[in-house]
């Protein structure tokens, strides 16, 4: 099965599971159920889901039963994106070829959609699998909220509003990919391992990995908006280049950016523990990070 | 002992412990963690702890045990009271006599400390008690998402937004005080049962006092608004009136409201199951409810 195949196959199943957790649009609250569903369904690729099912499969599970958690990490994801969007924050209009969520609905309801999505998040991974040891789901819950919170994705966030206000350095930018992209990767590879029974070295190498993993795609986006076109990008191209913000490409150039990602998903691929039985997806996931169609 | 040296107590037991789980304010996410602990050291009352330790001792346990996950609720409704007064939602300049969180540190930072709030909220409620069992830790943050959540205080606060939009009505009301204010009351007196290794039906009556009583003090907090000086309340009295928003006293007037607040609070003491040992405080918070001095 190709990579793109696999993907595909995960993104449908993935898309099913956020189907079936998301509430319905309908009571006195029907709206903020519904910028949740547009926020969700809003054609993301399904990265970090992937990559929560690729390590828990690579460990001999089977899909299916790491269908809601890894559901929960891409709510996780659009939450930060929908914020993010905001006026107060990127002030986004366009997400994907899409209006952002709060254009389409308000700006409170966007702030709500988002806390809402972030809630939900820690509901389903604290009551899935239903079949899974409870400690298992309470680390799983602790694991992604160290990860998406103040010492980790939020505090990357705040870190890039900060360097936005000051000439940029490369160690203040890697600082902030590693909190605000890596740190959300991270876990979701380990979020895997855990619900796989892997053991505490094999949790920390796919975490490492993730991290790494993680890494490399934020480079290859950062390059990707300085080459691709608004059709493939689906918003405005070169406008964190012209917003002046601090990414490898303006910071290194692009061929510098691109050793950078190729290294870093080298460094991904190194830390594949030994006793993974398949490891050919990851592999692969990690060649996608810099090789991906622009 | 007087309930207001208990709730004094109490306080400062969570505010330590607040002290402990907040991020020290350093690196380069300093200013998260700042405004971080200014949402939360603004003089808050800590009702939804206090319920939670107050359940939690009546059952026989020590507060010390029980003062993380304490903590945590007040994460959670801090986290809800800093994106409710943004500029997109009830747009307030002033909380508790200070400056609210967007109006001393941006919009950006305070969307951003809420959302750090309550994801460390969570991370709590899946690490403490250290000592419980992991199940008993699942189970505490499942509770909390569905209160806190899309079902519950958010799906709430969507409520009372759109409710600004058309005439009020008093069953529309009773479904955003149920939900904005009553579901995180319930869950804190659950979670102090679920601790406790309360039974089931012991819990849902815990949950049923904790929403009544969740009632009675948004209705008593709305009487204050009408008739308390600035002084009392730390913000301008009134300004619900004039902002034309649905309230107990707007649709039914004082008394009836007054009258409503007391029959909550009966219900609330009704509910407290015939297991509990020691019923002094839990009675005591029902009465403070309606008794408050103003």
């Amino acid at each position: 099965m190709t990579l793109e195949a696999y993907l595909e196959d995960r993104r449908v199943e993935v898309d099913r599971a956020l189907d079936g957790l998301l509430p319905r649009p309908e009571g006195p609250a029907a709206r903020l159920y519904e910028a949740m569903r547009y926020a969700v369904f809003g054609g993301g690729k399904r990265l970090r889901p992937a990559l929560a099912i690729a390590v828990y499969e690579s460990l001999g599970g089977s899909s299916k039963a790491i269908l809601a958690p890894a559901a929960a990490l891409e709510m996780v994801h659009t939450y930060s994106l929908v914020h993010d969007d905001l006026p107060a924050m990127d002030d986004d209009d366009l997400r994907r070829g899409r209006p952002t969520v709060h254009r389409a609905f308000g700006d409170a309801e966007a702030i709500l959609a988002g806390d809402a999505l972030l809630t939900l998040a820690f509901e389903v991974l604290a009551t899935h699998p239903r079949e899974a040891a409870a400690a298992a789901r309470a680390d799983a819950v602790a694991l992604v909220a160290r990860r998406a919170g103040a010492s980790g994705m939020v505090g990357g966030q705040t870190a890039d509003l900060e360097a936005e206000r000051k000439p940029a350095e490369l160690a203040a930018l890697q600082w902030i990919h590693a909190h605000k992209t890596g740190a959300l990767l991270a876990a979701s590879a380990e979020l895997g391992a855990i619900h796989a029974g892997a053991e505490t070295a094999d949790r920390e190498a796919f975490s490492r990995f993730g991290h790494a993993l993680g890494l490399a795609f934020q480079i290859a986006d950062d390059l990707l908006d300085r080459t691709a076109s608004a059709a493939v990008l689906g918003k405005t191209p070169g406008k964190d280049e012209r917003a002046g913000k601090a990414t490898y490409p303006a910071l290194l150039g692009l061929t510098a950016s691109r050793r950078e990602a190729e290294r870093l998903a080298s460094v991904a691929r190194a830390e594949i523990p030994a006793s993974v039985g398949d490891r050919g997806i990851l592999d692969a996931l990690a060649r996608y990070a810099v090789e991906r169609p622009s």
